[in-house]
Order: structure tokens, then sequence, then C-alpha cells
């Protein structure tokens, strides 16, 4: 097939390489004379043949994801279809998919993770859309995911906004897992009188433990390439579905103390002084008097 | 009565003017000069008079109240008296209890609460030992507890180790507590562009609503001397209390998220960095590649 | 003054009957004709006289205070105002003021806190609206709020949105509260070997401790009706502002654990089963096999 | 070489099992009849041979594991090593190394994940012990492990008591990476409006995501066998290692926010009604009146 990609980063990049070899032609646009192969959104379609123009959309979600699906729909008619792949909240697919449907174009949401790792590895997609429309674009996914059983690294979430909910979801899942290995670290590294080698523990759980994952790869990697950390400051970004996910959470009335204390930790972790432990600390200053710290709790 | 204090700091020298204003003969023994009304706690054990002296232990719970204890011990005998007012963990009361019953010495624990603001407002006591002894010191408790009913100032909880433990609840109450306020100002002060002066809504809270209380009131006062906390650090103790009390929860397998998230928020607020934090973010690093902090997560 | 009230329930009625007692005009509607002084909104417009009538709107917040609010607007006119005193969310404020200005009417929202007890003590007031009209409305606040000095039970927090964003901090600061005295008194009660009165104890907190509150006096009160709660259920609602306080925090990226483990208890009472201890449950039978259940841990 | 194993159930009969695959010679005893090679603790130490006799200990931790020790000690001599496989606390570990070396036997602990699965991939090991005893013991430990590289499925993580402390925050991830999952699962299964099978998102998350790992294998198993849980109960129990990984965290001031989450929600999970959700519910009430359960937030 013949697919249309804007936004040619870490992922989008990739992901045209991947798509490539796996026998795809692929006409990407990006903001980046070095990256893209044509000038303009407007090019990039018209360089799209068929009669179902398809345009896999790879930006940072939020405004940029806004203006390129806009400028894409006046260029885009009857028939053509835009995928997000981007981390778009899922209330957005729904406000989207009914825009576009007044111009007959198709719309499906693509949860992609994987990082950077995926153009070897492959994708795991989670995508919501009709049942036609997915099938139709099911030899791009196939490209795009993992080799190996197909269930194994896609899914058919639902309707439109199932795909990045499932992401969502994911994302959430992962600061919980994260967190709970980070604290295992913390735990560990807090009795190096016993603990000759937290790496090598972790090193050590790689087979045969409950605890086996990807992500513990990912930490032993990281903990041979630097022992101790040193070289890391524990500040931590998140990128809007842990958010989601909680909000989501508080809704529905679903209990997510897991997912929500990751997601505080990421918040605590960026914050050069607290608020609200100023308060707490003027709270004992006003109870203990001018206590020494030790002595204060009433 | 005559009562012997070990211990003469902020709490104990407050609580011998207590206890001297409502006419109770008391000597207190203090390593300052200053401080201290006699040399020695020998000099104190000399000065107490009758068939059973009380002795006041008001030291920092730990290795200071169990040397203390161990020299009183040597001191007394038969049918005299050992009250640890000081926060010590319940069960160091089940041993010593044993130990003291050898010589023929009585022992009760006093949780005290209510900081420096005590020696005017009295204290809030917690106590615990057999029935006889508590009774033959109620004119001390009574002299120490605030004005007004005995049992809303004033609990006999049980027998030895039942006065701090109940004190060890309160403090741990409080942290959990204090910590709901302080989450509420950071979320009032969040929003600086709505909430014209966080410190008035504090002050508005005083009266009428539910969430009225002391604490809340020495947050108005913390808020009035400085509005923005800006000469306060969000660094903040811990002083034992909490720690038991999470892991009595732990024990007894009883949830107990908030109080343990107040904890684990003091403990959050001494670190210079989280090594967990470093973890998550050598994580993020590892599968996110040299990605800007904001995209990289799955 | 000559005020208007849309709906009389326990909250309304009760103010009905606090500003009469202070000596102003007061005509309410409630659908309820055992309740209401007239048969309609619109009758309750007509009876209002002056060049500015002013209505305050008591009902359940969600789609009957927007309906209400909607039948207001048709009725009212120029320089009229309406008072939201229910727990709306501070969002739909800013919403309605614009609305409400199109046609002239004045719009002011009013967190009130204080329950049952209100009529009695006065109501906890947090306001939000333009000064000119928060300024016109004090006879009505000073009414309604304890008596004592007006910034101990009142408080002009900010424009349109700022009363009730105060409330909402104030409802989640009291989830907070309330799980702390209530994740202490399981502690106390999980060791009925050493306390031998859990009620006793919190009745002893009243006065001189740390942890002295309404909340207390409340828990107290309720502890000697029925001391082992025996005909209580551990079912809690959740009115919306605890939900909201966490939405605001986690997207103002501000940690709040306590307010969060508040909120996720309330949840997690209401569940019959939870589904996600079925899926932890259906884990450890994976890796443990059909284990008893106290071997499976990995 | 030739091993004794004492328990001889689901872990330590598949152990039995397994050695004997690789080579070695095993006597085993268990109290089951249908299970032991041989009738008592003391026939077994008699059947082996050898200068430096070995014994392996697989049987519940706490009294049992105690007894057995105790009685191995008695029946073992200069030279021969006990090894505690089973999930004792680490400071049990620190006060046995000590009592047996004044007979001269060795002692080493073993922490040993895997579950039902190790007798086909093999058990995670994470050793303490002295140098040349663990090189000793190595055959053992070889034909124990994983195959593959020896360090990712074994670690000496230091002194005796470092294999159990490895062990105890293992399994203390754990709980935070099942309750995330179980987070998860309950936030997609909560939306069945728009996520048509929640089951087939686990399943595509085993190839390519960031979440893969053995944890999620075992869900998209259960989910498979029971789509809906349906005939699970969430009930969890907790077996040690989750307690003690909250206890070491809190008296080394870790935060561990999301590990004392999922213990907690263990907990929350085997209470019939909450002791803490009844006072939350009682104080409502207090304040609320006989308030419906929806409206009573103060």
């Amino acid at each position: 097939m013949h697919l249309g990609i804007v936004g040619l980063g870490k992922m989008g990049g990739n992901m045209r390489d991947r798509l490539r070899a796996k026998g795809h032609q692929v006409t990407g646009y990006d903001q980046d004379p070095a990256l893209t192969d044509v000038d303009s959104i407007g090019a990039l379609v018209s360089a799209l043949d068929g009669d179902r123009r398809i345009v896999w959309v790879m930006v940072p979600a939020g405004d940029i994801t806004e203006s390129v699906i806009a400028e894409l729909a006046d260029a885009l008619g009857e028939g053509d279809v835009i995928i997000d792949g981007g981390n778009s909240k899922y209330t957005d697919d729904l406000r989207r998919v009914d825009a576009l449907a007044t111009r007959g174009i198709g719309y499906v949401d693509a949860g992609v993770s994987g990082g950077i790792w995926g153009e070897t590895n492959g994708y795991g997609l989670m995508v919501g859309g009709p049942d036609d429309t997915i099938e139709y674009l099911m030899p791009i996914f196939d490209a795009l995911r993992p080799d190996g059983p197909r269930h194994e690294g896609f899914v058919h979430a639902g309707p439109v906004g199932a795909g990045h909910y499932a992401k969502m979801v994911h994302n959430g899942i992962e600061y919980g897992v994260m967190q709970a290995y980070a604290e295992g670290y913390e735990i560990l590294a807090a009795r190096d009188d016993l603990i000759s080698d937290v790496g090598a523990v972790f090193e050590a759980w790689q087979r045969g433990t409950v605890v086996r994952s990807w992500l513990l790869e990912l930490l032993v990697k990281a903990l041979n390439e630097d022992p101790d950390l040193d070289d890391i400051r524990g500040y931590v970004a998140d990128s809007g579905e842990g958010r989601w996910t909680v909000e989501e959470a508080v809704q529905r009335a679903v209990p997510a103390p897991v997912i929500s204390a990751a997601l505080f930790a990421r918040f605590d972790s960026r914050q050069e002084d607290s608020p609200a432990m100023k308060a707490v600390a003027a709270l004992r200053n006003q109870f203990g008097g001018h206590a020494t710290k030790a002595s204060a709790d009433g």
C-alpha cells in the first residue's frame, strides 16, 4: 500500500523505515527539511495515489495534532482515512470522528507502544474504528506490529476512541509497574551493608522469577551503564496518559491507588520545594515552638 | 503531691510550671545547670519524700529514656512509680514494666499531647497502667490535663502500653490530618488566578465549617505570619510514632493508605534526590531513547 | 432584605429559618407543597420586590441546578442576582456567569459548609463574584455565617468560581481528615487486648491534644451512640467535590496522595467485589497453581 | 551431589524432580508418607553421605521452619550446611546463622522465585552466605536455576540474609506490579461500552509493548480461561514479604507508596466490612443528619 505519514521524528521516522522494509510505499512529511520527503501536507496528499488515501499522523498530541488533522481534513476527501497514531486523549477521537465524517473522511485511532525499539521489535498496536476501515488498513498494521501471532501484538479494541483508551490504560499501568521496580530499587539500595550489588540482583531476576519483564531488562541495561544512577536526576516528566488514566478512574469510581501514587511521585519529582510540605513544616513549627526538627510531633 | 521530673526542656519545664501553679511540689532534674533544681538523679530521688516516690521522665524517647529509667531503677525501690511521659514505643513499655516489677517499682506510660501550648491549655493525656497506680497519680494528671470534664482531656486507656499506643495512633492521625490540610493548601495556591488570598480562605474555615480544628487555627496563624510560606522549607522530620502506626497497621492487616501516604510524603520531603525516581527516569531514557522529557512514555 | 430561595430541603429550609430569625424576609419555593411558600418559580420571582431581586438556589448540583437557573434566567432581568449555594463544580460557574451576563443578571457562587448544624452554628461561607455584588449581598451572608468575626466564617475568595473552588478543596480536605481519623479508629480497635475503650480515647482527645477538631467531636458523638459502630455499614458515598479535587490536583500537577487515598477508600467501600482484586487473585492462582491462599506469592 | 530436602510440597517436590533430572542424588523427607523418601529427619541425615552434608529446607516460613532447623541442628555437625529456601524474614537468618555457627554448621538463605513453573523453567535464585559455601553449593544452584547465563537467573546477593532480603523486595515489587495490571484491568472493564474485549487488549500487549512481562502472560491465560473472572473472588492473601518490604521501607525512610498501596488493597480485599469506613459513614451521618447518602458531604 501507499501510505502518507505526517511527523518523522523518533517514532514516525522509524515507522516509515519499518513500513518500507516490509514492502510498503511511504511518503512522509515533516517540518524538518532533513527528514521530509515532500514540501507540505498538500504535497503529501497529492503524492498519494489510489481511491482511498491513507495518512498516518504521528506528531505530539494536543495543538499540533489538531492543526495537522484540520489541514488534512481540507486536503482529503470522501473515502480517505486519517489515522492518529499519537498519544491523543480518547475523548478527542470521539470529537474528531464526527467532524471528519461530515466530509466522508474516515478516522482511526491507534495507540502505539514500543518506543525506539519498535523499528526492530515491531510496535504494539491498539486501534479503534469501524470494522471495514480496520480491515482495509490491516496490511499496514501487520507491517508495523511485531512478528508472531497477530493477536499478541495488535488489537482492534473497539470503535473509534478504543485504541487510545487502551493505550491510555497501558501507560497508566506502565507508570505503576515502573514505580514498583523503582521503589524496590531504592529499598535494595538502602541496604548496601547487606546487598553487595543491586544491579546484579535485578540482573538475576531476568529468568525464572515472577517479576521478569521487558521493563526489568531495560532497568538492567540502565544499571549496567550507570550502576548507581549517578548521572541521572530523579526528575520525571509525564505525558498525559497517566493523568487521564487517573481522571478516568475517578470518573468511573474505580480505586486506582497504585497508578495515582506513581503519577504523584512524578509530580513530586519535579518540585523544587513542595508547597504542601511547607505547610506541614509550618504547622509543626506552630505547635512545637521553635523546636528542633526531631521533637515537634504532637 | 511531691513529684520528681527528669528532663526540663520545652515539655518537661512547662509541665513543672503548670504543676507548681496548680499547687504541687515539684523537684526537677536536667543536665542543663540553668534548668535543674538538683545536681543529679540521685539527688532528685533523695529530695522526694513520702513512702511512694513518683518520678516523671520527660526526655527524648530511645537511648536517653532507657538510661534514665535504668538509673532511676537503681535509685528507687518498692512502691515507687516511674511515669514515662515521652514518646516511647509501646512495646518498650511492655518490656520495662516487667523489669521494674522485679524491684517492686511501678510503671505507668503517659502519652502527652499539646506541645508548647500545653502549659496554658493543659496537656491531653493518655495513660496506661494498673487501676490503683493510676488512681494514686490522679492529682498529678488532673493538674496537667486541660480544665473541663476530666474525660475530655484524659483517658486511662488500658494496661501498661495502652497510653503510648493511644498516643502513637494520635500522632499517626495527626500526620494524616496535617497532610490533608497541606494538600488542600497546595491545590488552592496552584490557582492564584482564581483564589485571591489562600490565607483568607483558611481563616474563613475557622467557624461553621466541617474542617474547623485546632490544627486549622495553627495553619491560619502560620499563614498570617508568612502568607506564602516563603521563609519555610518543605522539609519535614518525623519522630517515630508515624512509623510505628504504619508498622502496627501492617502487622494487624489494617489498611492505612492515608497515614502511610502522609508518612511517605515526609520521607520524600527530606530527600535531595530520589533513588526511586532516578530509576524511573533511567527507565524512560531506555525505552524513549534520548527523547525529550515530554515524549518518552511508552 | 427580601430574598428568594429555591430548594427548601435540609439545607435550604434551615437557611430560610436562620435568615428569618435574623430579620430578613424570605420567600421560598420547593416542589414539595408542604415546604413551599409559593406555587412556582415564577410566583417566587413575582413575590420579590425591589429593583434588584435576589434568588438563592439551594438544590442538588447537576441537572436540577441547571434547570432551576435556566428558569430563573427567563424570569429575572437586569440587575437581579442569582446565588448558587449548592455544590456545583466551579467550571459550571464560569460557564453560567457569561450566559447570565448577556441578560444583565448577576451571578454569585457560594460554597456553604456546616450541614444540619448550620442553622444553629451558622454556615461557613466561601463566595465568588464581583466586589459590588458581594457588597450588596453582605447582609444576607452576615445572617447566614456564624456569629463572631466575619473573616472567621466568611470569605470573598475571588471572582465567580472561587467560592465553589474553595468549597471543593474544603471537601477534599474533609475527605482526608475523616479518613485519617477512621484509620486511627481501626488501628485502635484492632487492639482490644490493649485499648479497653476506643470511644474513651477519642473522647479524651477533645481537649488539649493536637488532633482536636469538630469532626473529632462528631466521632465522639457517634461512638457514644453506637460504641462499636455495629449499626452502621462501611458504605460511603461521595458527592462530587472529592473527585473534582483530585482531578484538579492531577491537572495542576499537585501531588495529592492523601485526598486521593480517601476518595479511593470510598470507592472501595461501595464495591461488592473488586474487579482489580479478582485480577490479582487470578494472577496468584496462575503462578501458584491451585495453591492454598497463604503460599502463592512468588 | 547428594542433597537432602525437607519439605516435598509443590515447591520442594518439584525441586527434587528438577535436581534429579539434572543428575543430582536427592533424598527427601516430608511428613506425608506418600511424598517422603525416608521416615524422619534423622533418617534423612543418615542417608546423606560425604563429609559435608547438605540439607535444603523447603517448608512454610515461621514456626515450621524454626523447628525443622532446630532438629537439623541436632542431627548435623561440623562442615554440614543448611539452606533455607523458604520465605523466611531476613532477620531470622541473621539470628540463625550465629546459633548454627557455634556447632560448626554452615547456613545459607535462598530466595526462590517461579512458583509451579519452576520445575520446567528453572527457579530464580537469590542467595546469601559466605563465598566458599556458595561456591561449594553451586552445582545445586546451577541445576535449579533457569538455563541460560547464570547471572540472569541466580545471584549471590551478599552475606547471610541478603538472599531473603532480595526475595522480600522481589515480592514487594511483585505486589506493586500485579496491582498495576489489576487497576488497569478494572479501568478497561469499566468501559465495556468502548472496549469490546478486555482480554484481547491484554493479549495484544504481549509483544512490542512497554508493559509486556511474564505476569501479563499469566493474566492473559487467566482471562482466556475465565474472561470476566466470574469464578474468582477478589479475596487476596498476603504471605509476609509484602508486609516486611513496607516495614523495611518505613524503617529506612524510603517512600514506598505503590508497594504499600498494593499491600493495603490486599488487606481491604479480605474485610467483610471495614471498621474505618464505618467510622467515615458514622461521621457523615453526624454532620449530614439522616441525610441521603449522596448529599452528606459538608
